[in-house]
């Protein structure tokens, strides 16, 4: 029943994992419109394919103008200029500013022939039906954005790899890019089977007997997946049976299913564990390997956690502890999303607090303590909560949770602290 | 076409405007197993039904046993314990403990009878097929999970209001609670309905004649309206025409549509924003008030936001450029969203950097500056991006946006600042 945990920290467990993860999920034609693809990932590099603007565009409501015909305009020697018509939304202007002259400009219009500027219109009156004093001096491009000066046709807008934002997401829109017309290649969203092992454990809609308990990884696990832009996809309860789990995560891992991520929750003793290794490691012979790379990481919450790769698809066994499953998870699980979407990982919202009171720890250990946070203008403190780790009512409570690292024995009261809020 | 702007600063004018707004979306039965509930808030507070865990369990492998009968045990002088034998996972022990005894336990399995504490495996040895050594004592309780000890029945564990990351999934599925058995209420999803105006504006998919522009800023609202837990409800493009915006506006807010919340993206100039302040006047008094609460914002960018609430519902105006829109909508929509949820708003993640160059604002005005921010491990350096703010593809190149205070003339290379990413 012993166990040798090959113990290594999570930094160098993570990065020894994904060089061995060779998998990336297949380049599909996205419509941006449709509003799924946030947190998309580009399958492919974006070169523009045109100017934008287009067309030279009036930033402020004014007058278009030549601005020489300013020069030397102020409030005590106004320029005088005959207005020869007003510039429509959204079309080509049919009238030209000859020196002397001026068009009435709407933000985000077309510039006229012959004009080079537009003044605002706080710094004209208007003295006649056709004429309009300059109060005050423009110089050349003033209040204009020039064509291209967003982004010129033919420069490289968003590489593969790229992550859509919001800002994304307008800008390729903007170039008329990720439309039925011309649509984008983004990664396909990755599908992440999700099994919950364990003989006590049971679906969560049915009343456990004694020693049974309710089936919260599948879900928890789902929902962060699902956060990460994966589809999750639970396929339910395996008894802690070495051939039950070999045939369920053979289904999920081959054609046709052929997930492209795998998550076991363990059972929770360490024979339940030892059990998903090997039969990850039997599943890497017959389908690809190379198996598990890395039995145990060196952090608290999720020492027990498997790292593995079968078809170069990759595979994690989670602790069954529900806290545990979420920080493993966490730390593994999303790494490998981004991995196989072949973009940078989802970015970890990450805070600099300071720690209210002492928490010890073990050099040679990553532990993740779940805190409250209070912040205030200029700082934010992070109050650990103490008691068993392992209670999901626990991270209920917190806010985020703080990194004490590998090489402390503990922070004290008064540190400054890396906090990650859920 | 000069118009007065009631410019409050953004933390008034968004407190001004929530007080109107008296609309909350429906509570809705709602089954968490389904993965859509991450983000959701809950329409009710949650009582515990059932301790948690609701019998005694073991939080290590090891062997169940009473604690005296360890009492004075170590390397030197172990106690020895009879095995009579294995607790199976997710049953009730049929064997109970007594004086002298021990039983193989795995983590997670139920403490039997008679025990009252586990030792761990690493600290005993088996010394004959049902007999084993004891290395050290074991206090009673002792890796012994209590009944209640995670929550007890009764017991509140979720106020009405409270958002659901993964760990609130995970709990109240524990408790059995958020199935189609007993489903759980949570708010419903706002449905948000979003204009993009002006004679200027075309779809994405079309191209442009010259002075028209793609339609960006239907896309983007929708893309942060989804991230913030809400339905987008694109309703196209409306031409800078008064009678046409107060028909489709109308459609949205009254029933059967009945949206929970509106944004209009207003055609660029300010009389396009003039007409629709106006339209949303119109249709107060029509549908029920009180109007245009705030026309004006000490933001930049996004100065011209219009407030507004009609029935009770948030009518939110914003600027036409992409990034104005981005901003404001960022700022304001956001909080509405959380708002009609009946929640807090969602948490804006934010960072505290320092600024590696000179940032120029004006006293009285919040300043949202694009930055790129350089990480390493105690520091965060946030580079501002000069150049004119109203370009989409600067907001593309930018981590996050940098908050320049509205008491603030500007901060210094140096300084430390808030930015929140995107």
């Amino acid at each position: 029943m012993a166990e040798f945990f090959n113990v290594l920290p999570p930094a160098e467990a993570l990065a020894r994992w994904l060089e061995a993860v060779t998998h990336h999920t297949a380049s599909v034609e996205t419509d941006l419109r449709a509003g799924m693809a946030i947190g998309g990932v580009l399958a492919e590099e974006v070169l523009s394919p045109e100017d934008l603007p287009a067309f030279r565009r009036a930033t402020v409501d004014g007058y278009a103008v030549r601005a020489a015909d300013t020069y030397g305009a102020g409030e005590a020697l106004p320029a005088y200029l005959r207005v020869v018509g007003e510039v429509r939304m959204g079309e080509q202007p049919a009238i030209t500013v000859g020196p002397g002259q001026a068009a009435l400009i709407h933000t985000g219009a077309m510039i006229p022939d012959g004009a080079d500027a537009v003044v605002m219109v706080e710094h004209t009156s208007l003295i006649a039906v056709d004429e309009i004093e300059v109060l005050r001096r423009v110089a050349p491009g003033e209040n204009v954005l020039q064509v291209g000066e967003d982004v010129r046709r033919g420069e490289r807008v968003l590489s593969a790899g790229a992550r859509l934002r919001p800002p994304e997401i307008g800008a390729l829109l903007a170039l008329g890019l990720g439309t039925a017309a011309r649509p984008i290649r983004l990664r396909a969203r990755p599908r992440v089977a999700i099994f919950s092992t364990g003989d006590e454990v049971i679906p969560p809609e049915d009343t456990p007997a004694p020693g049974q308990v309710r089936d919260v990884n599948s879900f928890t696990i789902s929902a962060l997946a699902a956060e990460a832009g994966a589809i999750a996809e639970p396929w339910g309860i395996i008894p802690d049976d070495a051939a039950a789990l070999e045939t369920a995560l053979r289904a999920a891992l081959a054609p046709p299913a052929a997930a492209d991520l795998a998550v076991i929750t363990a059972g929770s003793s360490v024979s339940a564990r030892d059990m998903t290794a090997a039969v990850i490691n039997r599943l890497a012979a017959e389908l690809g390997g190379p198996g598990v790379l890395v039995h145990g990481v060196a952090i608290k919450p999720g020492k027990p956690t498997i790292l593995a790769v079968v078809d170069g698809r990759p595979v994690l066994g989670l602790p069954g502890n529900p806290v545990s499953a979420i920080v493993a998870f966490w730390l593994f699980g999303l790494p490998a999303i981004g991995h196989v979407l072949g973009g940078s990982p989802p970015s970890r919202p990450r805070l600099r607090a300071t720690l209210t009171a002492n928490v010890p720890s073990v050099a040679g250990r990553e532990d993740y303590i779940p805190v409250v946070l209070h912040e205030n203008d200029d700082t934010i403190r992070a109050d650990p909560i103490f008691g068993k780790s392992n209670l999901i009512f626990t991270l209920v409570r917190a806010d985020g949770l703080a990194r004490i690292p590998l090489d402390a024995t503990g922070l004290r009261a008064g540190d400054a602290v890396d906090v990650y809020p859920f």
